[in-house]
């Protein structure tokens, strides 16, 4: 199991004593145009079981520790697809290659879900979410635990598989546009 | 302030529920293989405050949620800037460009922290933590709240200040290699 605690031994800083509190803060859009200008990798995260299948495009995706294996994924509250993500407890991880952008835009749109699942080859993985045949690397997961963080939730999710497929390129999103890149190397 | 709640309203789910309670996990060193497949922006993570300056090679940063503007950064808490980040409770994450290499292996390795910053140019910014001054883009920040997680403290960090610097091409991780990738586009 994960430790996760709410109430970190970290001392508490009175809001006073911050070097910063009469700063005014970034506007969202501000935020928005940094954060465009940091590469990413590009996922659809899907899901299945008792709420159905589910899947979204997302690259706020991080791992956070190998002991035990651990990732997290960050998803809008407001999604139409989080109701499906807090009931199914499972969610699988599929990294994009390189000629997986139009599939970055199906399932990152307003496409029904059975067209977006049709446009792919899927297997059914162990966590019971569908693995993209061809991803460049897929984390099969149990949600473990889940932060409320602003308008999102953050997804700690214990990774149960992980399967890589023979794709040599992966697909990466920067300045607001797809780029490729190699994903093979030192092993 | 954040809104961080402990106790999420995700139904709970008893273990011998879970769909995949007899797998076998990945070993850390799948899921690192695994993960050396996600292509990753580099940043150094700096501070500096009652604990002192100091800076470290990361790719574990990954965007929370506009609002408000919010970044979460992983830290092992066996490293050795652990303490100095968990005493100032500021950090400026700073996205490093294609021609940043060097930096990235020095705030990388073992090098003592005053020869690191010597290696490049940087500013006091509004939350103390060094701003390096030709960053792809500059995330200053407030830690606002920590999670742990297995052998990592996940830092939910406010963005105080968002800085982008006149810089082309910014440098990703993937495959064990570096990479360059255009980090100008659609603005």
């Amino acid at each position: 199991m994960l430790s996760l605690s709410p109430f970190p031994s970290w001392p508490e800083v009175p809001p006073e004593a911050w070097p910063t509190s009469e700063i005014a803060p970034p506007s969202a859009q501000q935020f928005r145009d940094g954060m465009a200008r940091v590469a990413a990798a590009v996922h659809v995260i899907t899901t299945d079981g008792p709420a159905g299948k589910a899947g979204f495009t997302a690259s706020a995706v991080c791992s956070v520790t190998d002991t035990p294996p651990t990732l997290l994924v960050c998803l809008n509250r407001s999604a139409s697809v989080y109701e499906a993500f807090h009931r199914n407890h499972v969610l699988c991880v599929n990294t994009l290659g390189s000629d997986q952008r139009d599939l970055s835009n199906l399932f990152g749109g307003k496409t029904p879900m059975a067209q977006r699942f049709a446009a792919a080859n899927w297997r059914e993985g162990v966590s019971g979410a569908p693995v993209l045949a061809d991803a460049v690397v897929a984390f099969e997961c149990r949600i473990a635990q889940v932060q409320p963080v602003g308008t999102h939730d953050v997804l700690f999710c214990q990774v149960l598989a992980v399967t890589q497929a023979d794709v040599a390129e992966g697909l990466i999103y920067c300045g607001r546009q797809y780029h490729d890149v190699a994903v093979t190397g030192h092993n």
